[in-house]
């Protein structure tokens, strides 16, 4: 099922048409955007998600977004959803209609199921391949009208690293400088875990700060783990225990494969630590 | 005006709502689009777009488009216009519905009028700023997943580049890789005229090729002048006797400051020019 919301709280039919052609978020993938997992009716990380996508607005120069009126909107799909115990929440927000100099912006919350092949993976983990991103990382501070670090729904190069994964057998991807600097994927954070200890990439480097990253190194912390937010090579991948793809409706997801190389199994350690992250979420 | 008409061949009111908010075009700038100029009813270099519409459509793993009826489409658009004798034609073609195996692509041809500040921009000329683009001159060729040269929707990068130029004090952009090499502005291709000569960087460094250049270039040659295809550098772009952007609806605007630093007067050679360019659509 989905169910769609707008920011005034109305519901709306998911299946009618509600946007113009002239919508610069169609014309010019002008918006930015944010994916929340929902389970049992509660939303996770809302509030990170929600600083995180008036930050990337504000990269795009967009109005403040209303927080408040996007949670209203959030609420209002969870409160009308009556499907599977999950729903990832999309929340959309674009700059308006072309050409129109009174243009306010356009905002929706969609709820819709959580893909079965998602799913799949959260159970049976992915194989994933490196590919070149195409940029350094030292340039998200030096040129930020490159947008390096925003949700924006500008997304056509991350489906594309996509498409190329199926093409090559994989199913995900990880992108990395020339250099071997270690991005993060197209939908997602790059983890690894090397001797209780979990990495991620840091922001600066031009990368979306992850929220599900944030919420599994709280919980790994209060596991006894411990976490550094430090640049990663690509050498580095296949040299820990467990090397992790951490999204929203993902969850924690393992790389059980890289560049066509089995990695060391990290079953025990990706149960581990998906039960870390749970435990963020546990009904006390 | 606004006419709106969809490859069946039927038009639409382009002030109702069309478009799904599900959509891929509008979820993940997952899609791709043309723009052409129309004058007194005849669409420049209309194959030329097609094939260019094509050939994106390719590089997206995009159905193949139907050329017929697109060409078809814009007819219909340019048949039913009644505003000014100019048309910017929009053709714009997404992936259809996120999220469903049946999804059909979704496409349309929008005809709107000429932007007032284009229409200056053509007379005045403007004044340009170059911006890092962030990728190395090779990527494309290595790197297709990153779509360089394909005209994607996904344009928000292109958008964020045109406000910094705004930022400061200009109005467009002219990208260039960190060492110097100049790739094209945001919605334009680089021509620089030098020595009774045209030049314009090549399309294999991962940039789209020009329409409007092409038919510049052919106008050009018949006028006596040379024209080459080969790698400028930022230093060449104030070496020469006229810097311009080219586009279908701007056709050949002069750059006159680049950069904050003012351009010899390219006034007389953009005359000549725009004169060999309007050439190629003299009614014989």
């Amino acid at each position: 099922m989905r169910v769609l919301a707008f920011l005034d709280g109305t519901l709306a039919d998911p299946e009618a048409a509600h946007l113009r052609v002239d919508d610069l978020g169609l014309l010019r993938g002008d918006g930015v955007f944010e994916t929340i997992l929902v389970v049992d009716g509660r939303p996770r990380e809302l509030r990170p998600h929600l600083e995180r996508l008036a930050r990337s607005a504000a990269m795009l120069d967009l109005p403040e977004p209303d927080l408040a009126a996007w949670e209203r909107a959030a609420q209002v799909v969870i409160d009308n959803w009556s499907g599977p115990s999950e729903i990832a929440l999309k929340l959309v927000y674009t700059r308006g209609i072309d050409g129109d100099p009174e243009a306010k912006p356009f905002g929706f919350a969609l709820g819709v199921e959580i893909d079965e092949k998602v799913q799949r993976a959260r159970v049976e983990g992915v194989a994933a391949i490196t590919l070149e991103r195409g940029i350094e990382p030292d340039l998200a501070e030096r040129a930020p009208w490159l947008l390096l670090g925003a949700k924006s729904i500008s997304y056509g190069v991350n489906m594309a690293a996509l498409r190329e994964a199926g093409r090559r057998g994989a199913s995900d991807v990880i992108f990395t400088a020339a250099d071997g600097t270690v991005f993060e994927g197209p939908t997602s954070t790059v983890v690894l875990a090397r001797d209780k200890t979990l990495y991620t990439p840091p922001a600066t480097i031009g990368i979306l700060p992850g929220t599900t990253q944030a919420a599994l190194f709280r919980g790994a912390e209060r596991a006894g783990w411990s976490v550094k937010v430090e640049p990663l090579n690509v050498s580095d991948l296949t040299e820990g225990e467990g090397l992790f793809l951490a999204s929203s409706v993902r969850k924690l997801t393992r790389v059980h494969t890289l560049d066509g190389v089995a990695l060391t199994d990290s079953s025990a350690i990706h149960a581990e630590l998906a039960a870390a992250y749970e435990s963020e979420y546990a009904i006390s």
